[in-house]
């Protein structure tokens, strides 16, 4: 069996995460036992809701990562070993799985094969994973944004946001997103066919901001910041409007949260607010990625991924993303791909 | 014809309504023309939502009180005098009318008959009419609360909260209240057979007896109240719950609206926060007074009204019900009931 490195937790973060939380170390694979399947990792994602296992006792949703134990988190990967039926040597599968260059998955626990055929591996991660399914469960699902209505996607141009404003267009709705740069706009207004967008970092508020680029209000919101930018959203909303909430990235490490100002607008304006976790909606992947994979060829539906290279990154490439230095899904590649172009 | 004494707005209030703001007079009633109706006037309703409409501009959803012109809401009279053929002498009829004695509805707009065999005639301005009905859509389209589940119901033994928590209890569910006095408490778990209640002045906090009387969380909550009660509602809520927003009482003069800390709770919780207006619903009156009255001539409903007695202490009347001080439904007695028992 071979020996793979890994990343473990080392110790949890008072409130910024820091190099020193995450410990290297290489390790012997367990040997396979009946039903086990050995799985060479080729890509792994490193995402929000990780911020949230890293404290003590997790999530209300998840149990969190053990100190001394390695993180997990889901990984593509390609079958070298398998005691399983449903896994032979050389399937692509997706795992929920160590941060680590090989693992053993005990029974073949949490593996599904992907297609190489429907798309590059790493999406299976991104547009075509759980980010993906996040946006379709909260655009499609709780917003429904009907022809002509105004959306608004904050945090628009990370894994989520691409995918959820991107299908918001398709849709025929309008569609508005604020991002952290410049040039994350112009990803949005530009590849992925946004008609308008803002760089919420030079904006005076962002209110102001969508005034100006909602000009008719707001009829569907995907919200993942929290925040100030939500009390916008309830203070320009239209009647009837609908409020994903996915999120509020803004308000995890606050001591004392923002002071909302506009939560009354939620009876006069017949507001409709629903928060959600992907989790629940984990059936419904399959018949996503059969669509959006239809979406991604027939080029109606861009897709942005920002690919660091070797597991000893995977930590920096986490707070880095934890700070918005990514440009769409960013992915950590520890493997060779035999299906990269 | 004859004279009326009528309510008149004499000036608008800065933040508390004050008896200067109204005016007494006497007019004429005007002749009847092709389709008028005249109506004398039994018993008016004075409402929550009156407070908004004395505003410059009334409210988002609705025209506001003129200065210089009458008052206007939900009156139960008897037909005087008829020139339409849907109304007869000696009909009894609901509609939106001046805060007055007499009044002539213009070819009898927003007149409808109500049927005074079905329950007395003051019913039909609270159990069943629009806070009856208001109650009806937060419970029952929004909250839907299931067998076994636990419902809370601010603002318990009010005009709204009192048809909430009996609906709810009347769908199976354990149902607890909050009201402003001990006697108001009786009430509810009395005669209403709400399973437990407390009386929020006295409590620590809202969230300390939310944990003591809703030990299991709480399923579905008809809010009423905002600030601190809908912080409360949020921390104690179970995974899933339903929370329909009727309105903020507690908000709407303050310069200032209180610090909710607990809106994060919305996604891990995933929560769902619907605001309503009844009157996107009105089409469902006829169709829910014909189900509520058979729940009262069954028992299963009882009702608190408070009565007042004179078009004069109307403005009294109205200004303590914004203080608290009534004990049930408040509706002002303005002429003789030919059906009181």
């Amino acid at each position: 069996m071979p020996t793979t490195r890994q990343v473990s937790l080392a110790s949890r973060p008072e409130t910024a995460v820091l190099p020193e939380n995450f410990m290297m170390l290489d390790a012997a694979t367990p040997p396979l036992g009946d039903g086990d399947v050995l799985v060479r990792h080729i890509y792994m994602s490193v995402d929000p809701y990780m911020r949230g296992l890293m404290n003590d006792g997790g999530v209300a949703y998840a149990a969190g990562f053990e100190i001394g134990k390695p993180l997990f988190g889901r990984v593509i990967g390609e079958v070298a070993e398998s005691r399983n039926a449903d896994f032979r040597e050389g399937d692509f599968v997706y795992g929920m799985l160590d941060w680590a260059e090989w693992s053993v998955a005990k029974g073949g626990e949490s593996l599904r094969r992907v297609d190489p055929a429907l798309a590059p591996l790493s999406y299976f991660l991104g547009t075509l994973g759980f980010p993906g399914l996040t946006a379709y469960v909260g655009m499609m699902l709780i917003g429904k944004p009907k022809e002509g209505e105004t959306v608004y996607v904050s945090a628009a141009s990370g894994a989520v946001g691409q995918v959820a404003g991107q299908l918001a267009r398709i849709a025929g709705a309008r569609v508005v997103g604020s991002a952290g740069s410049d040039e994350k706009v112009r990803f949005i207004t530009g590849e992925c066919g946004f008609h308008d967008g803002f760089n919420y970092r030079i904006a005076p508020t962002v209110l102001e901001a969508l005034r100006l680029h909602c000009s008719d209000g707001i009829d569907v919101i995907f919200e993942n910041v929290g925040g100030e930018n939500l009390d916008a959203v309830l203070a320009h909303a239209n009647p009837f409007a609908r409020i994903a909430v996915c999120g509020m990235i803004s308000q995890y490490n606050l001591a004392e949260p923002y002071h909302l100002r506009h939560v009354k607008e939620v009876v006069s304006k017949r507001l409709n607010m629903q928060g959600f976790v992907v989790r629940d909606h984990a059936h419904l992947i399959e018949q996503f990625i059969e669509e959006t994979a239809g979406h991604i060829a027939d080029g109606r539906m861009a897709v942005a991924e920002d690919v660091m290279n070797g597991l000893d990154n995977a930590p920096a490439a986490f707070i880095g993303m934890l700070a918005g230095e990514n440009f769409g899904k960013r992915v950590i590649q520890v493997g060779q791909d035999p299906n990269a172009f």
